[in-house]
């Protein structure tokens, strides 16, 4: 491997400048927070549409409000509240306005048509948060759309903030403002979802596990407050000791990056993105869209700010628990304890295929295992304590392996050893086993010993581990019926681990190049002016230049002596006819290669000019002649093709591409992608890295390595100009021709929005 | 696509023979499963160390076998007989030589150290099957390997068969000769597990599950019996359904693929093969070993044998109880039926990811549809009959999608119209959900009018859908806690569906080509004898030329004259010194390109041997001076590097390879293996087609297609090579060129055993 360190520390005309987007974030924080607090800590609520009909939503919601224990005050919003005066006990009101009191939150379930004058009403009556659980908005086109784009208007009129609308409601630790069936039972998850029904879906099943909630939120339509909003708040919630999220669409991406990653330091963030088949709505014109997955933002922006991601319902409860209940460890460097062979092997497996460490045993811990345990038994990790283990040798083996029964033996290796960092301790129920003994046992070392160390169980079987597994469960030890479920929940605190040990987003250096922005903007203009969206060869070679990525040079000649001129100024040159009209230049001898003096130069334009007037198209419109630098690549002595891009996601823009070019590169698809969000020289390393070509640039078989550094300047550069430039929609290089001192992009590829 | 189907039922030199194995199959069930059947129905057991004693292993088996209701007879053995008389009211013997009766089947629960003895006692008595669960044999290394060698040598000498040693026991229907805890509900499943303690703990789990056992059998240390002999056996079985088995090695890959082909046509056969980590013993000296993955001879032969394979255990069982009560597919064309959005995207995302496919729906039924559900309702598939769906919305839509309410309407698309082959249901409990009464008109549907397409349900919540799932299970429809298990499952039986719609593997044509054994043979012998294990250049090429397989020609002179004639045979030629001992020719002078007559070759011939005499190690032995083809590649209008190989798997035989050749073949990993066993045309061109540049030889961008027939080919000649010569370790070609007519393997490599 290269040294890669060293890179761009070298380059002249860099500005280091720290990101320091800090300040603005808490600035959201506080006001977002102020305003959102409300809706968890409300003094008084007031349901419009509240019923005293048993099955009517508007009769649910009170009702659970009510029983859900609610301590603060309740208004009762009905029409017919002359007649009513009370529902449920409450006092009724024909209107908010009628109410004396002052009211933080109003909960809607009234029919769509009547929502909007109402919350203009809660406006008026400063009520600060609205949960519209009522639908009928954006989710039924049309008229919805406008009824939603008003809502959100008088919320912003009024400086009040909106749950939903099309929601199941909110339920949190002081009441339960939603029409669920349930109240869940109180505990440290945090579960925002988009989808009513999922999140009734989860409350019910939560019914029966060891887990609880801080708050159940249901998003809805987001016409206000989305997912971000929301973790943004619970990020500082003490209630809230993990986030699990079920999201079919992030639509606000840059929000999301700018916010997330700081939560995610704070609370561990969980989120089952789903909807994945229906993505990719992104521009495929090119071919870093064309080899763009679907998903990839989404798995890209995840990654980037922590977010553990779950695939499937079930690992987001499974992680959501792991992270609930257990320690962050610090190292990916764990073992397995087991009875039996063949779970042990399953369990080994899994580890293997989730990327887990097994730690390798000192010496001394290695002989108090030979010392007393059966010789039949497996010492090295994976430990295998075989089927008549009692929960003595159980309870031995965890002490030993964490250094516990540890005194001085003197036998410690000179090296800093890593050691035992957290465990899956299986167990499948024999003769001599004695579920019950053991897990209490586990259980005891590890809440009074491993407090850092996570803890992870599988007991495998039915009846006869019912009543252990039930005993961890109660002492938050989570165990899983078999092996592999275990294995990935280490995996995802393993990667949360070493999200926290990343570098904070706002020490990362972004570098800025000195650049000619100015020119860059001219030659889009006149593109634009001139009806073109797709930039023509002599633009994108200056557009080039002047973010300072090298490319033969080109320049557009408009009469014979500019032509001259330039061929005077770049040397051995190509020339080729401009004009949009005339695809296939050499049919209409539209070009002319080897020219080396300016005379010849002069004479090729004439040339050049009158073949097409003689057999281009009558319509053609020609801007001139192309004097383009003529290099001979065959002098290299090694020479790869890259591929290098960018398409634009429509939630989390600009997505950075680099891997194998060429004729082929669509066949070969060995590409890596990158978000240009922040993007920093590791993030470039890291996306170069992870494609297959990266092995040839560093040279195989005794070959020279190629100028990798000069490759990740390119992607810096690159993402630079995209990011100035959000009207460049599409970006190709192909190839771009890396040599082992230097490149040169070859062909490329601009497209620019209307 | 070009035609692939042309292929080579042009080529003159093939004789097709039908592959017939089946008749010695035949004879090999016969024979086994007739031997197999005392296991499964005796009519005697005598338990060799009986005890009286409880916790003892010879107390729970003569225990279990009693109170799982055997109707024989039983002995209990044991060398105290005489003071006992009886143990647990069975009476006791010395030894099975003193038992009046005959005896089926005996259990062996004593020290290792007795067994033999008491096997031999059992030959002379005429015994039929032992079941050895005593360890300490092989897996204790040492003696114990003798003593398994020994027990086997005594079954073979007296015509018994052996379960074990080392394992559990045996559990079937008529008895429990096992020491488990508890004996199994009885059932469709057959499970045969390599591991005593995960069959311990599925049997435990399963108590609770809505499936039972045929039997559970545990393989040991499979001395004799192992997986194969009892696939075997199961597939005739009238009591099993399914087969389902936990694996953590194969060793008899041949046997394997000759049997299981035939027992999964008549059962579905689920395997989980742990041990995935420590597999890939494989030699890789080559590309083809180095390239590889360890699990990938497991992988291809389950695929070859329609194994349907299991990733974990959660999904042996899901696998399992799915083929047990569901039926099997006819085609890909599913429906969901949802009344949730957000689990019907989850469900959406599941089936794309396991390529389930969702069926198109006729006109007719979106008439119907359109017009019977709510305006909100989504009608085409996934379909969506919203939150507050009734049982009878839920009937109407199932019976509509699968036709049954489908009276001719006159909308029928003339073009014949895929429909529906199954359907998973998912239901989220809402206001308006009534979950009991919705699952028994699923059940009713399904029972009565669908009993050829698979059902299945996901029930998501938890309190609410206690008794509906209960009610499913009870009448064996799948239901699963949320959608993505219930997609895998579906998954499993399409696998399998496709598998049965594949050509029976008598009916395959193995092409065999003209070959010349013989100067094979004795190439080989004559490296062999020279101490050489890797060929020299003109005996690969000379070996390649005997099996059709076109390369640059070569032979080896060994006087001036030779190399005359073989060049005036040739025409332009390369000559090289040929002498195992000099590695870089050039830098001793020994090679000379370019010559075009009989008279350069002469002389060539002398300066070469002169060259490396002065130049060459003293101790170089030279063979002589090969005289090799030179081909101009450059006037060829499209060259493919491809490369060719074959590495031998331990358990599965030869494995050929091919894929992107050169020397950045290593990097560019992409390749695509098949097992050689039974390679037929089809298998040939399914494995080029997996690789990236199968689309390369097809031609891009206007390029003519190379030669792909000529590739598949040489895979089917290299097959045969390497299957009539065992001793062939090893085998690379790359690059093999491939052109738009023909191909030449250029640079070869064969390695052979000593």
């Amino acid at each position: 491997m290269i040294a890669l360190e060293q890179s761009l520390k070298f380059m002249i005309d860099i500005i280091f400048y720290s990101y320091n987007i800090k300040f603005c974030i808490y600035d959201t924080i506080m006001s977002t927070n102020h305003q959102l607090s409300y809706f968890f800590n409300p003094k008084s609520i007031a349901v419009i549409g509240a019923s005293e009909t048993p099955g009517k939503v508007g009769y649910n919601v009170l009702k659970n409000i009510i029983t859900s224990g609610f301590t603060g005050k309740i208004f009762a919003i009905n029409p017919k509240a002359d007649e009513l005066k009370n529902i449920l006990d409450y006092p009724a009101y024909k209107s908010v306005l009628d109410v004396p009191e002052e009211i933080d939150i109003a909960i809607f379930v009234i029919p769509a048509k009547l929502v909007n004058p109402i919350a203009e009403e809660c406006g008026k009556k400063n009520v600060k948060g609205l949960v519209v659980i009522s639908a009928g908005f954006k989710e039924v086109g049309g008229e919805g759309i406008t009824r939603e784009q008003e809502l959100v208007s008088i919320a912003r009129k009024y400086n009040m903030r909106v749950i939903g609308p099309n929601c199941l409601g909110f339920v949190g630790i002081n009441y339960n403002g939603s029409f669920a069936a349930n109240t869940p039972k109180e505990g440290g998850i945090a579960m925002v979802s988009q989808s009513g029904a999922m999140l009734t879906g989860m409350m019910d099943y939560s019914m029966e596990q060891s887990f609880g909630f801080s708050c159940n939120i249901s998003l809805g339509n987001k016409a206000d407050l989305d997912e971000v909003d929301f973790i943004e708040y619970l990020a500082e919630d003490d209630d809230t000791k993990v986030i699990l999220c079920y999201l079919e669409s992030i639509d606000k991406g840059e929000k999301f990056l700018k916010v997330v990653p700081f939560a995610a330091r704070k609370k561990p963030i969980i989120i089952l993105k789903a909807g994945i088949s229906e993505a990719g709505a992104r521009a495929a014109s090119s071919h870093t869209g064309a080899l763009a997955g679907a998903d990839i933002a989404y798995e890209l922006s995840f990654k980037k700010s922590g977010v553990i991601r779950a695939k499937t319902i079930s690992d987001l409860f499974d992680y959501g628990e792991v992270f609930l209940y257990q320690p962050i460890p610090k190292d990916n460097s764990f073992a397995i304890i087991t009875n039996a062979g063949g779970p042990g092997i399953v369990a080994t497996d899994a580890f293997e295929k989730e990327g887990l460490k097994f730690t390798s045993f000192s010496e001394s811990i290695l002989h108090l295992l030979r010392e007393n345990l059966p010789k039949e038994a497996a010492i090295f990790n994976p430990v295998d304590i075989i089927g008549d283990a009692s929960p003595q040798r159980y309870a031995f083996t965890i002490n030993t392996i964490f250094g516990l029964n540890h005194s001085d033996t003197g036998k410690t290796n000179s090296k800093k050893e890593v050691t035992t960092q957290g465990a899956l301790i299986i167990m499948s129920p024999q003769a001599q086993t004695h579920p019950n003994e053991v897990v209490k046992l586990i259980h005891a070392i590890s809440s009074e010993k491993l407090q850092d160390k996570p803890i992870l169980c599988s007991l495998i079987g039915g009846v006869s581990i019912h009543e252990a597994t039930k005993y961890l469960n109660d002492h938050h030890i989570p165990c899983y019926p078999f092996p592999e479920r275990a294995a990935q929940s280490l995996k995802a605190l393993v990667d949360y681990s070493n999200f926290l040990k990343t570098k904070q987003i706002e020490s990362r250096e972004i570098p800025r190049f000195k650049v000619d922005k100015d020119k860059v903007t001219s030659i889009f203009a006149n593109a634009r002016d001139d009806g073109r969206t797709v930039l023509l060869s002599y633009e994108t070679s200056e557009v080039f230049e002047r973010y300072g990525i090298r490319s033969p040079k080109t320049r557009l000649a408009k009469t014979p002596r500019e032509a001259m001129k330039y061929q005077e100024e770049i040397g051995k040159v190509v020339m080729k006819i401009v004009s949009p009209q005339i695809i296939h230049k050499t049919d209409v001898g539209g070009i002319i290669l080897d020219i080396n003096t300016p005379g010849e130069a002069f004479e090729a334009y004439i040339q050049i000019v009158d073949n097409t007037k003689k057999f281009g198209p009558q319509i053609a419109k020609v801007y001139g002649v192309e004097i383009q630098e003529m290099i001979d690549f065959r002098k290299e002595k090694k020479v790869n093709e890259l591929i290098i891009g960018m398409s634009r996601d429509p939630q989390f823009g600009p997505l950075l591409m680099v891997g194998s070019g060429g004729i082929y590169a669509n066949f070969l698809k060995d590409v890596s992608f990158a978000l240009s969000y922040n993007f920093t020289e590791a993030d470039a390393k890291e996306m170069l890295q992870k494609t297959k070509i990266f092995s040839l640039l560093q040279g195989v078989r005794g070959e020279s390595a190629s100028d990798i550094d000069s490759i990740l300047e390119v992607l810096l550069r690159l993402s630079q100009l995209v990011n100035d430039f959000p009207e460049i929609v599409e970006l190709d290089i192909n190839p771009l021709l890396s040599f082992i001192k230097g490149y040169s992009a070859v062909d490329i590829k601009i497209t620019i929005s209307r």
